[in-house]
C-alpha cells in the first residue's frame, strides 16, 4: 500500500505553487474555475461514469455512449450552461459522440459558409438539436484532395433544385462522424454542375433522416463504417457511410455566403471574401493544437505519477528505486512534460492569433492571412505528431502494466491518433508550410518584408553567419542564445533547400523530387515556433512563487532536448559545434534533476479529476496495485470461474477427447 | 475498381525473380515449402477465419480462441504435423492462445531447467496436452527485476514439502498467459527459503487446476487480468493474476537441473553449469528478433500494396498519382521495407548463433556467452522498438483508412507492442549492452581481444581516426565506405562514454548519471550489427535474376536512412562531413527511384497469403474499396435501421421531450 504514502511525500517536495501553475496552466482564473468547476460535476455524477468502455460490446457501447451524449445535453439545459461551460463539460464528459461534430463542424459550417437567410432558418433548429447535424466532406475514394471529390450537385432549372448523386462506389462519404446512425441532416460537400460545366467544390445542406421516424429518405443508404482503432475509443460513434441516388433538395439548400447559383443556374462570386474560409480552418486547428497540450498533459500526468510508484531494481535499504529516479526515465518522460507546457503556451497564442486574423478579415486586410494558416498548419501537424508519439512513448514508461485497459493509456492513444490524419494529413501540411518558406526566402530582398513568426528570415544574412557563443553548460540558459540555434537552424535549412530547388529546371519537380527535404525544413521552422512562443509566455508577468522558474526549466529542456534529438541539422548547418552540443546535453541532465522533486506537482498543476484520466495507474493517490487487482475482477471473463468453452474445447483436449470434438 | 487492375501492372514492372526472393525471404527452399503448405492449409480452412475478431465482445473472443487453439492442435495430430510444420501452422493461425505459452515457456522451461527425472515425468504428459502449463514468473509488483519477485517458497522437512505463498498483495503473479482460465499446470517463480534462510529465485512445477473438473485447487485463487491494448490483439488470451494460501507441492517439483533441495533442506549447486540459462535467453531472443521481421514485413506488405492502389492530388490526363509515387511516402516506407529485410537476415544470424553458443556450451565454452547475450539482448531490443513504430508508421501511410480494424493495422500494432516490454524492457536490454561495451572498451589493450561483433573495437585506434572517403553519392556504394562509418560511428562513441564515466569517483554513479547518453551508444552499435550482417548476407552465393541486386539496394537503404536519423552521431564523432551527409541523402533518393518499380514485388516475395495479412487494404489483387464497403456492413450496428437507443435518446432529444425521459 506504499503508493498511498509515496505521492503525498513527492508533493512536500515541490519547489513552487501549485494553485498559481493551475492558473498559467488553464490560461486565466475564469478558465481554471470554469473547468474545475464542469470536471467536478463531471467526475461526480454516476451517469458519466466511464471505466467500463473497454468491456462493452459495440451495440452497448454506442447506446451507452447516445445516453450519455442526451444526458450531457439534458444537464446543459437544466444548469442553464453558458456555450463556454457546455463546452467544458463535453471535454470532460470525454466520449466521441455525434454532438462533437454537431457543435464543431455542422453548426460552424452554417455559420461561416450559410447567408443571413440560411442562418436564420437553419440555425435555431440546430441550437435546439430539433435537428441533428454533421459534415460529409470526405469520400472512400478522397480525403486529402478535396477538389478531387466526385459526389456531384447538378442544377436542375426547371424545378429550382439541385441533385445530389453518388456517381461511383469511390464517391461514397465515408467517415463522418454522426453520420451512420444519429444525424438528421449534414452539410454536404459535392462538385457543383449547372448547364452541363463544372464549378468546383461547394456545401449543400441535405436532409438524411426522416423527422418522423428517423428512417432515411428516398435515394439515401446510409450506415456506419465498422470498428476502428482501440478499445471504446472512437468506437463510440457512428462514423458512417452514405450514397445518394439522384437526391434532390431546394436551390436555397446550397450554402451561398461566398458563392452562389441564381434561379436561372448562373454562378455568382458574392461579394463575401473567399479568404474567410481559411479564417475557419486557423480556428479549427487552433483548437487542434490545444487539444494536443490536453491529451498530452494527460498522459503525462499519468506515467509522472506511476513512475514514482513504480519501484524496480537497485534496493537500497531493501527498498527498490522509484522508476522516476532514474535518468533514463527523466531522459524520455521529463521532455514529454516540458512539450505539454509548451503546446499549451503556443495554443495559447494561437487562439490570439486566431483572433487577429478574424479582426483583419473584417477590415478586409488578408496581408497576414498567408503567414497565419501555414503557421497553424505547421503546428497542427508538429504538436499532433508529438503527442501521438508520446502517448504511447508513456504506455511504454509505464512498463507491462500500460498496456491494461486499466491504465487508460491504449485507449489514449487510439482515440487520439486520428488528430493526425483528419483536419490535414501531417505530413501533406508540412508541405504547404514548406512551400510557404521557399516562396518567402525567395522573395527576401525584394521588399516584402516576411512577417509574424517568419520575421526572423529578415535577418537571414546575420543567421546564415552567426556563431553559437556557447562555452560552458550554463551558457545555454539565454534565452537569445538558444533562439538564435533554432533561428540559424531554420534559416540555413530553408535557405539550402531554396538552393537545392533552384537546380531544377521545373520548380514542380524539385519540389516533388526533394520533398522530404523540404519537410524537414518546415518541421525546424515550427519548432522555431514553438520555443519563440514559450519564452514569450516567459516575458509575461507570471505570479505564484518559484511558478516561472519551472517554466524556464521546461522551456530549455523542451528546446534542449530537440536539439539534441535533431543535432544533424544544428551541426550540418554549422549553428553550433559537437563540444556545444555535449555541453547542451550536460545542461539537460541538470534540469532534469532541478525538474525531478516537481514532477509530481507539474502534473498535479494540469488540475485533472481521477474521472477525467481514467486511469489506475495514474490515480491521484497512487494507489495503483490494490486498485488495479480490483478492477480485474471485473472483466467478463471473471464471471464465472469456469470458461465458457471449457466443456467443448478445453476438456476433450485434456482428456484426449478430440476425435469426437465439434471444433 | 481500378485496384483490380492496377497491381497486376505493378508486377509487370518488377526486374527480380520474385520466386527465388521467396526463397531468400524464408530462408532455404524447403522453409518456403513448409511456411507455403500450412499458410494455404490455414487460409482454406474456414475455421480458422479471423475477420471477425474486432467485432466480438471478451467472451465470445475468447471462446472462439479456444476453439481454434484446440482444432489447430486436432488438425496437428490429424496430419502427424512435425514440429516445424506445427509450429508454422500455428504461426499462420495468428491468434494468441494458450498454446503459444505451453509449447513456448512451459515445456522449454522443463526442458532446460529439470532433472532428467522430472522431463521423463513432466513432458510426455505436456507432449499430449494431458495437462496445460503456462510460466508464471512476472508479479503485480516485479517485472524486470525478477531478484526481487515476493512469492516464497520454503522448504517444510517434516513433510519433505514446498509451501507456496504469496505474502504481499504485490506478490500477486500477474500477466502469464494462459494462466487466468486454462492452465492446468504452472512453472512458478518463487523465492527459495530453506531453514529460514533464503537462497535465490527458482522455478516449481505448481499444479493449478483439477484434472477431473478444473476447478482452481484449495488455497490457489485465479482469475484473468482484465482487457488490454486494441481489438482482438491479445484480447484472445488469458493473461492471468494468480495468489498462493500456503499451497504445497512435493519437494521433486522444485526444476533441480542447476540447484538442488536436498531431503535434509540443504542446497547443493549441480554440476550442470549455470550458464545454460542464457543459452535459453539467446534462443528465445532469437525468435522475438525473426517475429520482429514478420510484424513488419506483414505491415509494409499492406502499406506498400494500398500506397500503388490509393491514389491523391496531381491529377495528370484526370487521374490522380498513386501515392507510392510521393517522395514524402517512399522516404517513409521504403526503409521500412528495407528494415524488414535487414531483420529478417540478422534474425537468420542469431539463429546461427544460438546454435554456436549451444554446442560451445556443451563443450564447456562459455568464452562467447556474454558477446552473445549482449548482442541478442540489443538486438531484440533494437528491432522490437522500430517494429512497433514501424506498424503505426505504415498504418499512417495508408492514411485514414488505416485507422479502420479493416486494414488490419490497428490490431497488428496491439499485438505487436508488447514485445518492447517482454523477455526484457527494452530500455534495460540496452544498459546491459552498454555495461558490456564499457566493459569492453576498459579492456582493450589489456590482451584480452573483442570477439565477434564486439571485433571492430580491436580496430578502435584506426577507427578513432580513420576519414569517410566519399567525395560523390556512388561512393557511398562501397560497403567498406558504410561498414567503416558505421563502426567508427559507434567505437567513437563508446570510447567517449567509457571516458565520460572514467570522471566518476564512483562507476555506478557515473553509470547512473549517464546512462541516457550510455543507451545511445549500445543502439549505435546494435544498428551495426544489422547493417553488418545484412553485408555479410549480401557475400553469399544468392541465385535469382536480379534478386541480389534488390537487396543490395535495400541494405543501402537501411543504411543510410539511419545515417540520416542519427546524422548527429556520425557528424558529432566526425565520422563523416555535412556534405558527405548531403551525397547520402542523395544516393538514398536515387535508390528510392531503383526500389519503386520493384516495390510491389519485393513485398509479394513475403508470400503472405491474404487472411494471414487480415487487411482489406493490402489484399494481394488491389481490389480494395469495394471491400472496405461490404466489409462496413457486417458492423452490429448496421444490425437494424434504427439504433437501439432510438427511442430512448435520440427521438425525445429531437422531439424536445427530454424532461420525462430516463436517461
Amino acid at each position: 500500500m506504499e503508493g498511498v504514502d509515496i505521492l503525498p511525500h513527492e508533493r512536500s517536495k515541490k519547489q513552487f505553487d501549485v494553485d498559481a501553475m493551475k492558473i498559467v496552466w488553464a490560461g486565466s482564473r475564469h478558465a481554471f474555475e470554469v473547468s474545475d468547476r464542469m470536471a467536478r460535476l463531471v467526475a461526480s455524477d454516476p451517469a458519466f461514469q466511464k471505466d467500463n468502455r473497454s468491456r462493452l460490446g459495440r451495440k452497448e457501447l454506442f447506446k451507452n455512449t447516445l445516453r450519455k451524449a442526451t444526458y450531457a445535453w439534458k444537464r446543459i439545459i437544466e444548469l442553464r450552461l453558458t456555450e463556454e461551460e457546455a463546452g467544458r463539460l463535453r471535454f470532460f464528459v470525454d466520449e466521441p459522440a455525434f454532438t462533437d461534430l454537431h457543435w464543431g463542424m455542422f453548426v460552424p459550417a452554417i455559420k461561416g459558409q450559410g447567408t443571413e437567410e440560411q442562418q436564420q432558418k437553419w440555425l435555431p433548429l440546430a441550437y435546439k438539436m430539433q435537428i441533428i447535424g454533421c459534415y460529409a466532406q470526405t469520400e472512400l475514394g478522397h480525403g486529402s484532395n478535396v477538389q478531387g471529390l466526385e459526389t456531384t450537385a447538378t442544377f436542375d432549372p426547371d424545378k429550382d433544385e439541385f441533385v445530389i448523386h453518388s456517381p461511383t462506389l469511390t464517391s461514397s462519404k465515408w467517415w463522418p462522424g454522426g453520420l451512420g446512425k444519429v444525424s438528421t441532416h449534414a452539410v454536404v460537400y459535392a462538385r457543383l454542375i449547372t448547364n452541363g460545366e463544372e464549378h468546383g467544390v461547394h456545401g449543400f445542406i441535405v436532409q438524411l433522416r426522416s423527422l418522423d421516424d428517423h428512417m432515411p429518405l428516398p435515394g439515401i443508404t446510409i450506415g456506419d463504417i465498422g470498428m476502428k482503432f482501440g478499445n471504446g475509443a472512437y468506437n463510440t460513434m457512428d462514423n458512417g457511410v452514405l450514397t445518394f441516388h439522384h437526391v434532390r433538395i431546394p436551390r436555397n439548400q446550397m450554402l451561398m455566403r461566398v458563392f452562389q447559383v441564381t434561379r436561372e443556374g448562373k454562378c455568382v462570386q458574392s461579394n463575401v471574401p473567399r479568404q474567410l474560409i481559411y479564417g475557419t480552418m486557423v480556428f479549427v486547428r487552433q483548437t487542434i493544437v490545444a487539444d494536443a497540450s490536453s491529451a498530452l498533459s494527460r498522459a503525462v500526468c499519468i506515467a509522472t505519477r506511476y513512475s514514482a510508484v513504480r519501484r524496480q531494481f537497485g534496493s537500497q535499504d531493501g527498498v527498490e528505486t522509484q522508476v522516476i529516479d532514474y535518468k533514463t526515465q527523466q531522459n524520455r518522460l521529463f521532455p514529454l512534460l516540458a512539450s505539454a507546457y509548451a503546446f499549451r503556451f503556443v495554443g495559447e497564442w494561437l487562439k490570439w492569433l486566431y483572433t487577429d486574423v478574424t479582426q483583419r478579415l473584417q477590415a478586409n486586410d488578408f496581408s497576414t492571412l498567408p503567414e497565419a494558416h501555414a503557421c497553424t498548419a505547421g503546428l497542427k501537424s508538429l504538436t499532433t505528431t508529438a503527442t501521438a508519439d508520446a502517448i504511447e512513448e508513456c504506455r511504454k514508461l509505464c512498463g507491462g502494466h500500460g498496456y491494461l485497459c486499466a491504465s487508460g493509456l491504449p485507449e489514449l492513444f487510439a482515440v487520439y491518433v486520428p488528430a493526425c490524419t483528419y483536419e490535414g494529413d501531417n505530413v501533406v501540411l508540412l508541405l504547404q508550410v514548406a512551400r510557404f518558406l521557399v516562396k518567402t526566402v525567395s522573395q527576401l530582398g525584394s521588399g516584402k518584408e516576411p512577417i509574424g513568426t517568419t520575421a526572423y528570415l529578415g535577418r537571414v544574412q546575420d543567421l546564415m553567419q552567426c556563431r553559437c557563443e556557447v562555452q560552458t553548460a550554463e551558457d545555454w540558459l539565454k534565452p537569445s542564445v538558444m533562439l538564435e540555434a533554432f533561428e540559424a537552424r531554420s534559416a540555413r535549412m530553408c535557405v539550402a533547400r531554396a538552393q537545392n530547388l533552384s537546380k531544377f529546371a521545373n520548380p514542380e519537380d524539385g519540389f516533388a523530387e526533394l520533398s522530404a527535404d523540404l519537410v524537414e525544413a518546415a518541421v525546424a521552422h515550427c519548432q522555431l515556433i514553438v520555443v519563440s512562443k514559450f519564452f514569450d509566455k516567459l516575458q509575461q508577468d507570471i505570479p505564484g512563487n518559484g511558478v516561472k522558474q519551472q517554466l524556464q526549466n521546461l522551456c530549455y529542456i523542451y528546446a534542449l532536448n530537440l536539439l539534441h534529438k535533431h543535432l544533424g541539422d544544428f551541426l550540418s548547418t554549422g549553428c553550433i559545434t559537437p563540444k556545444q552540443a555535449s555541453l547542451a546535453n550536460d545542461q539537460l541532465r541538470s534540469l532534469y534533476s532541478q525538474v525531478r522533486p516537481n514532477a509530481i506537482a507539474l502534473v498535479d498543476a494540469f488540475n485533472y479529476t481521477d474521472h477525467y484520466l481514467g486511469s489506475v495507474l495514474g490515480r491521484y493517490d497512487g494507489n495503483v496495485y490494490p486498485k488495479l487487482y480490483e478492477e480485474a475482477w471485473k472483466d467478463p471473463l471473471n464471471d464465472s470461474v469456469l470458461p465458457d468453452g471449457y466443456n467443448e474445447y478445453i476438456r476433450p483436449l485434456l482428456k484426449q477427447q478430440l476425435h469426437n470434438a465439434r471444433l
